[in-house]
């Protein structure tokens, strides 16, 4: 299946500027977006990016074997999982906001065979393949993972009269607009999937359940998970 | 399966004083502890409270119908779905603190054929039986569902061996004590299951995702969601 991903690198991520610096939230942005191919490509699809202009990707720095060690010496060199995610990948570029971008990606459906295709955002650090299974095995004309707050993180649609509308509690929008046009809807219900990662409080997700590259990226950056006296758990920076 | 569901009515949900005064939580309290408690039995399962004393539960004023009409003008004398749910509910009383209650009762696995027991918290108002066949059918020794920021939310332990500790970020810990003593764990990918209702922000998940008692209580109390200007969708109470 196809699995478009929009994303932008234009100051992405601003909700955790109480964190990181705009630099930073770039390359965490990307980081994001890395484990969200390779965990796509890893559950049998084929991920297309959806960005409003060309990327200027910072280097992959923690790539290939992101909890150990990076100077490849014992590197198999028919083992491309060194590649970076993003390299080759397909994209679509579309410089109208999101709403109007997925809905004309949309507008595929029903030519040329394509019975289906999937959005996913790319600031899901925890998606897994197992958990993007679950997404494509669900049912419905169209299959939905809500984010916390009400958000629409992931979504296959399998009829082309669905079309998205990504402002407000979009997840609500979409049953609605499913439901009008006579469509059945099927929830996916996935911690992993509901996260998508846009403030501080979101990093501990990272930390505990992550095993890519964001989960290294924050801990090369010196976050840790903080327990102390708070009655909710928070990260923390170290000094160091 | 035997479900353990552990709950206190002394001055319970004080995350929530913010939005909801003393009684109002309470009762709020009480609605998500029938919602746990109703999914679990749909699910084929034997909830069994562990309370600290003895249970004086408000009337159940929401119960049969949440959604529709109170008055039981049509109701069927042998539909039991009035029923209150805490009813004749098997009940353990232990005053100590969650930890060496919980501990206490697992001390029950290996004897008398008792192979496995859950834990399931009463604040998880969006629990489903789908979600909770989820739980029960995970492998491992000893199975977790996450709550968001590092808790259990949910557990079936399936080894005498096993012990809990619900201090501090008890998810990484109950991981870490299960490989202590060689036993495996699988994990839960539940946003269902992920969400244990302390703060006001959680009150957008039951208004979205609930249908049972607590999403009721909280549309009785005046609770809509405010999409107005949030950078994440927020509950507002209205004022008439």
């Amino acid at each position: 299946m196809r699995v478009l991903v929009p994303f932008t690198a234009r100051d992405p991520k601003t909700r955790l500027a109480p964190v990181l610096d705009a630099d930073e939230r770039r390359r965490f942005a990307f980081a994001m977006l890395r484990d969200v191919v390779s965990a796509i490509r890893a559950a049998g699809h084929d991920p297309e990016l959806l960005v409003p202009g060309p990327l200027d990707p910072p280097a992959d720095d923690l790539g290939g074997d992101p909890s150990g060690s990076v100077d490849g010496a014992d590197a198999d060199p028919l083992d491309d999982s060194d590649a970076d995610p993003l390299d080759d990948l397909p994209r679509t570029i579309d410089e109208r906001p999101l709403t109007p971008a997925v809905n004309a990606a949309l507008s595929r459906l029903g030519d040329g065979g394509v019975g289906e295709l999937a959005v996913v955002m790319a600031d899901l650090a925890l998606a897994t393949p197992a958990a993007l299974a679950r997404l494509s095995g669900a049912g419905g004309d169209v299959a939905i993972a809500p984010g916390r707050g009400g958000g629409t993180n992931a979504l296959v649609v399998r009829d082309p009269d669905f079309r998205v509308d990504y402002h407000g509690t979009s997840y609500r929008d979409h049953r609605r607009i499913a439901a009008d046009a006579g469509l059945s809807v099927d929830a996916v219900d996935s911690m992993r999937l509901s996260t998508d990662v846009d403030e501080p409080d979101d990093l501990v997700e990272v930390l505990l359940h992550g095993d890519g590259r964001s989960a290294a990226w924050l801990r090369e950056a010196g976050f840790v998970i903080d327990t102390g006296g708070e009655s909710r758990v928070a990260v923390r920076r170290s000094d160091g």
